[in-house]
């Protein structure tokens, strides 16, 4: 017997009528001879209204708290679909993320999956039952609820995919499946019907906010089969596994991520250790810093530039300029106002013309870039945010319509 | 060090601004060297919110189901709870049904206690640290969640206070205390400053809603000191225990209850067996049978009244109707248009002249009795329904003001 993971995101449980629809997704599957286990988030928003909740009464309270209250959230979610599913006349069980043994640390509201004691699950499987497990919680070695942050759920399912050896996650979403760009601005992007882990590793961080990049890290590590696809349309999404089908495209897609902020320091001194000096200073203050470029040497100084999270930028520019004597820096400049612009693609390796299309696409839309950044799937330019959403169209059309 | 179990209702715990009451409540009587552990139930009205939600999807669902779903609503009041008072600076834990070690049977929906595991509880006690349970919860013996049925988070916090050897179980609730009748009905009801488990016990079953039964059967079995008061007003409330102070007043308290039917069993032939036959056909069906009055048999036949809650009272006749050959019965009548009025006191035993009295109090306000059930410590008249508030409010006269 074949066993599912389907994974129903928020908005795809969101009301009575969604949950229905759910079921029938569920059901279906299980009719057509597989064993089904669904992971389920909360409700729509009843996240944000419970953070609202607490807010209220004390928005410094302990993470411990914090998660005892955000994992209700997700045990209405399973009751509610259970009892959809009981009505069609299938055996189901709802399982609370500890039922269905999920060990973390103790991190709240940030936790790390240890390990899943699936033998509760797997006997319930055994019976052909399906099962309902609560997305984005688990339980510490102290016997305290814990949630997995950011995109928890998607982690859950990825997880239990792996540990009771899915045929295939299947992670339902309000997109139908992974584009070569984001299909609200580029028009005639397309949908992929496969990407390897590593694209869409690429692709995920870039800001494509498809899936969370600690699923397909988990996917990958394990080798689990995704499929991301719509629960409101009925036709097949976007495999994710190893190997993807060899397309002819040979980038599999072109993000955007405007949440970033370029920082430059001026006329370092031009000596060892420099970029290492600064570099630890922030890292002390866990920033992580994206694309890096140094200038090349001249009159004894250089400079060195680099990109931060938005959310980071003041507290970076707090920390270096505060250090200026001691890294013997003229200025610190920060810039908000850029966004980064991504093609990513496995192909990219072998193509060696690929950069060279992109700077064209860019000239061509007389957009100036700011700074370059590749990998070996990837290359990345930091332009200003008022051309992105015109850059991302015009390297879309240079790579998919030329 | 004297621990206090405090159990806020509902109401108690609606909004922000009573949450944070509570932790005021709970924090003062921590401020007075005791240690605090607070049961707590779902936030106003927030299980109906949640039973709606069930009933849109599935009315006939499991009570698997049901109890997954409804437990969540105590969780999100301990954690609020739990966050208010940290941000009072006190150290602080809240704790699930499962977590503080309740055990149940696996009668979903209202299940009853099996043992309370108290050894996380009393390690955290020993720290000074107060804790918050969720009420009405609990775990079976398959690691499934149960709740505890109507009144549950009373049941929940008298149990913690007896296996935890509290000083005192506070039940603070929306009235202040118990009274010697409904004070909303009755101009001029008193205030008990303490009641008998026994009378109380009377006083609850017969539709003085301030604590439910079970909840004083456990405080009796266990030697529980309870004490009923309003979590709005600061005074003292009312003191259940095993020998209240013995006070004036002949009776504790005059109650209503609307929430009956009358079913009557004419002409059945009068032989042996007759009313174990009648009433182990309801007590198959679960149907509990309160006052039972029997004629004095006539030409070989007799009549058998008695009463039953209101929402059993068609299933009930339904049942019997369609036995009637086989009980031998003409026919089946029923009346929903009654109430029954109920006098309770320990000092009832001692003074003959009560029941007189109560009789006097209905003839004076022209008030006809349909059936008469006497125990030691109480007196219960069946009237109809549209004389029952003149009825409480007579007899309370009577009794109090004479």
């Amino acid at each position: 017997m074949d066993l599912i993971v389907q994974k129903f995101g928020g908005t795809s449980v969101a009301n009575a009528e969604r949950v229905e629809h759910v079921a029938d997704l569920i059901t279906r599957t299980y009719d057509k001879g597989n064993n089904v286990l669904a992971v389920v988030s909360a409700q729509g928003k009843f996240t944000d209204v419970l953070v609202d909740k607490a807010n209220e009464i004390n928005p410094k309270g302990s993470r411990r708290e914090m998660d005892v209250l955000l994992s209700a959230g997700e045990q209405i979610s399973i009751a509610l679909l259970a009892l959809a599913i009981e009505k069609r006349g299938y055996p189901v069980k709802s399982m609370l993320g500890w039922q269905a043994g999920f060990v973390t640390d103790s991190n709240h509201s940030n936790a790390r999956i240890r390990r899943i004691n699936t033998e509760r699950v797997q006997n319930e499987l055994a019976k052909r039952t399906i099962i309902i497990v609560a997305g984005f919680q688990g339980l510490d070695r102290y016997d305290d609820m814990t949630t997995l942050g950011r995109g928890g759920s998607d982690t859950s399912a990825v997880a239990l995919a792996a540990a009771l050896n899915a045929k295939k996650c299947q992670i339902y979403t309000d997109v139908d499946g992974v584009y070569t760009a984001d299909p609200r601005i580029v028009k005639g992007a397309k949908k992929l019907d496969s990407i390897s882990y590593d694209e869409m590793l690429e692709l995920a961080t870039l800001g494509a906010q498809v899936l969370h990049n600690r699923s397909v890290e988990m996917a990958k590590r394990y080798n689990v089969d995704l499929e991301v696809l719509s629960s409101l349309e009925d036709r097949p999404g976007t495999i994710i596994k190893e190997e993807a089908n060899v397309e002819k495209m040979i980038i599999s897609g072109v993000a955007k991520d405007t949440n970033v902020a370029r920082i430059s320091l001026l006329e370092l001194k031009d000596q060892p250790g420099m970029a290492f000096r600064i570099f630890s200073l922030l890292a002390k203050e866990k920033i992580n810093v994206d694309i890096i470029l140094q200038s090349v040497g001249r009159d004894g100084t250089k400079d060195i530039t680099f990109t931060v999270a938005k959310e980071n930028a003041d507290h970076a520019v707090e920390i270096l300029s505060k250090s200026k004597e001691q890294i013997g820096c003229k200025a610190v400049l920060c810039d908000k106002e850029v966004a980064k612009v991504s093609i990513v693609g496995a192909g990219m390796e072998s193509n060696p013309g690929v950069a060279c299309k992109l700077f064209d696409a860019l000239a061509q839309a007389n957009i100036n870039i700011d700074m370059v950044s590749t990998s070996e799937i990837k290359i990345s330019v930091l332009i200003h945010i008022d051309d992105a959403q015109r850059a991302v169209a015009a390297i879309h059309d240079k790579f998919y319509n030329d």
